[in-house]
């Protein structure tokens, strides 16, 4: 049957919208891409998502109508996907949609509780597409006891195990998280932990040296050399040490981070600083595989997912750190590295319609295996 | 089946759960009440709602939060339901949850759209509960042009039609709204409109003269006498000769109107003013039945219902006004008025369950018959 994934990240680069051919459920699913789309949102309504993101001061009316206005833009994306793949949204079985994050509280404090808040009301895209709407993917996680995310593992371990070898899928948006498979693992085998930091670092020192957002494809770390000071306070860092599960993020690596080694390393050559510290990003996710991935499973291949997979100075140093292993991408797999998100809602929704659960407890640290989202029904 | 229905008002009373036993749909329904209880909402949790709904600066923590704290609570009161029938909450073959209202926009303005927002996740309730809950409901009928809004007139066509007679339902709340069901009216014939105001001014002018929140069972207003010229002065509202489809609110009969009101009357007996008060929302209800129901149908009883049924002066004089028609509470038929919103959210959600409409277009604006609410299942 047909079904479309839809994704919009916190990034807010657009909504990806993907068309795919799914059968069977469960260990038996067989998903094929049909058509892609990233579909731009209005200025007005990113600024709005921003609001609501930094939490600012708002008021309830902003997110009231924000949930039918992304809603809209969501049906658009939903339809533009239909429309370049010739398809009527009327045939397709369901759209999953992931809805966007305005506000995600994976612990407590202060006066709010655990929870996670995703909008683009799933109503307006039933009725506007004419076709069922799962929707709510990371509540009912977070209802037994999980933090909401990561809930790729389910579509990973779908698409990537291997009978014979363990697979480890490295995803590198701001911060590096890997997802293992275990050779011919069932999925409470399968295990996702983050690996420190992604492109965080790396963003950040571009922004305060170079004034760009990211160093495309590299090519300012390629330039550079290691600065061996630099690279041993690096390899003292901690959060290596920590055994998995765990999970960072902007505490630990984010702007403040930066700043004090900035501040420590300003006598340097920039281009040495960038390459060091994409270095260390490197050696992070290969540290966090020789301590807590290699010592158990036999590692044949990683591939490489998010931003940073473009980065080709930083591949060249993960192939360096782990030279008996293929370090390859998306693409050499035969999957489109941009879809990746929203095919993995798609094969998340097509579970929820068969009434069968997608969480991985072991990478979200829920409680228990749960059906994930809620069934919205055109007419 | 067992069914339970959640209902939470503005006025932040409690959370309503009622338990019934459901058979059929749509026209065939049957529909029995088995226990009903209302559960107080904690202090904290009514003060972030109520700021919520104030449309105070905020910021998205707090909705993302108190949407998983009241899914909390909705799941404490439909478990305190079963509990009390003596039922496990695993045996209910649904829990339909209206959630709290934390906005409503149903005409655009400034920078919003026309959207309704209610929140009480629907994830933890299901969890908590471990049966399916459909939630919801407001949204679908937005989404084809309604302003999701009144949706009891699906259940009262379900509960209270008659083969050979008219029946009006008129509810007293805040508004004065009544839903008209035709002598052999399919869901088609069934039309409704708000007639005026209900509590709204009554309640107003005691806070300013008696400094009560209200008058409790028209007591005050059975001790006045009407005050000619105020009479005079209100039976020239214009609302009253506008034709249905029509909707009021606080912008018309809120507390500038009655503040003017009492500054024009101030040198009068205060319980004349209260009793003349009592007897425009009388009039207003009767006249619009004279004006816009009378004409076209043979109306044997209006049933009363919301807080201003509790009000004897109020439905003597209704009845002054009426002579020829019986006026009777939800009581006299049967049924409970406290339970009768959270009943209608159970006929709503077995529609919804059967993938059934049950909004209806000539109440709500709606274009069309739409399948309300989305539904969530449990593990």
């Amino acid at each position: 049957m047909l079904a479309i994934g839809l994704m919009s990240g916190t990034s807010l680069d657009g909504i990806d919208a993907v068309l795919c051919e799914v059968t069977g459920f469960g260990e038996n699913t067989k998903i094929r891409q049909i058509s892609f789309c990233t579909c731009e949102i209005p200025l007005n309504i990113k600024e709005k998502i921003r609001r609501c993101c930094a939490n600012e001061k708002i008021t309830t009316d902003l997110i009231c109508s924000l949930n039918f206005e992304l809603g809209e833009q969501f049906a658009l994306a939903a339809l533009s996907v239909c429309h370049k793949a010739g398809i009527n949204s009327k045939d397709v079985a369901f759209i999953a949609s992931h809805g966007q994050t305005i506000y995600h509280i994976p612990h407590a404090y202060g006066d709010c509780v655990p929870s996670t808040l995703q909008i683009g009301e799933s109503a307006i895209i039933a009725q506007r597409c004419q076709c069922p709407v799962i929707s709510n993917f990371r509540v009912k996680d977070m209802a037994v006891g999980g933090e909401g995310a990561p809930l790729v593992p389910y579509s990973e371990f779908i698409l990537y195990r291997k009978e014979d070898e363990a697979v480890a899928l490295q995803n590198i948006g701001g911060i590096g998280n890997v997802t293992v498979l275990p050779a011919g693992c069932t999925i409470d085998n399968v295990y996702a932990f983050d690996t420190g930091p992604g492109n965080m670092i790396i963003d950040e020192a571009m922004r305060k040296l170079y004034r760009k957002s990211y160093d495309e494809n590299g090519l300012i770390a390629s330039k550079g050399r290691i600065i061996e000071n630099l690279k041993d306070e690096l390899m003292k860092h901690s959060y290596l040490n920590l055994k998995p599960p765990k999970t960072t993020g902007r505490e630990m690596f984010g702007e403040p981070f930066t700043d004090e080694l900035l501040k420590c390393y300003q006598g340097e050559n920039k281009e040495d600083i960038i390459a060091t510290l994409t270095w260390f990003t490197a050696y992070s996710i290969a540290e966090s595989y020789r301590k807590f991935v290699l010592p158990n499973h036999q590692l044949s291949e990683v591939i490489l997912g998010g931003g940073g997979a473009h980065n080709a100075t930083l591949k060249k140093m993960i192939e360096n750190e782990l030279p008996n292993i293929k370090i390859l991408t998306q693409e050499d797999k035969g999957y489109s590295s941009d879809a990746k998100e929203a095919i993995a809602f798609v094969i998340l929704g097509n579970e929820t319609m068969h009434q069968h659960f997608s969480n991985v407890p072991n990478a979200t640290g829920a409680k228990q295996k749960v059906i994930l989202g809620n069934i919205t029904y055109p007419n």
